[in-house]
């Protein structure tokens, strides 16, 4: 068996070369460490990102919650068809745009922000460990960068 | 309707300020992208890291596998059955551990990768179009940081 932490396979022939590898690797512990922290509050991972959506933008269409909460319509409206039972979201007519139908949280669901938004802050600062300032701010604008570039088309 | 695209939220209260956030949108823009291009070669996602993982170890034990192709074990056992039976991979004793049964590719999974790779590759570097050079070497390096930050128990 090779020795897996070296890197005995030249790039770009390794994993480790591979941006993706390395950010699919992140996400997948990252997402079993967050549904851990859920677990006491009873949300699941979609339900979650919807709640923490909503709360950092207010009000959105269902559209722009399939972007921002990952996911594709029909898991959308299932979750949110969910959520609106609950309590936790409303739908409603658009405060700026009144053909549209938005999303937004109820008190309910402000409080379940209350009570995710501390452990995921936590988790990312988590993974953010021991990196340097200036890496951090390199890190983050080529995130956004490599987002812009994973979302252009072919 | 806010506009998405500007930043009015003060971080860590916005999600483009979380490292979570931009690494899950991210990765599944990649995953639609490679889904696409996977189509025609006919093999899913899980196949395909498995593929490409067992490429670049050469021979990797089921375990190795869950972590690098990450996948749970019943999940990497069902895929790995799958990948046997249409003659992609061989399970056999360890070159190295003769207690230990290692999975490796067939001259016909190599083929595979040869498929496969030259897609992967080109998409990763459409995620990183653009981004100056100086920067891709802070991106990698904090990109492992991250994933051993992950990878971390509390």
């Amino acid at each position: 068996m090779q020795d897996l932490k070296s890197d005995k396979v030249e790039s770009p022939a390794s994993l480790t070369g591979l941006p993706s590898y390395l950010m699919m690797r992140i996400t997948h512990a990252y997402k079993q460490s967050l549904h851990e922290k859920l677990k006491p509050i009873g949300l699941n991972m979609i339900s979650t990102r919807i709640v923490v959506s909503l709360k950092m933008f207010q009000e959105m269409t269902v559209s722009e919650l399939c972007v921002h909460a990952i996911a594709e319509q029909p898991t959308m409206s299932r979750a949110l068809d969910k959520l609106e039972g609950d309590g936790i979201v409303e739908r409603r007519v658009s405060e700026e745009d009144h053909r549209a139908r938005a999303v937004r949280l109820t008190e309910k669901g402000a409080g379940y922000v209350e009570k995710i938004l501390p452990g995921m802050l936590g988790l990312n600062e988590k993974l953010m460990q021991d990196v340097p300032e200036a890496d951090r701010v390199v890190f983050m604008r080529t995130l956004l960068k490599v987002l812009e570039n994973a979302d252009g088309r072919d």
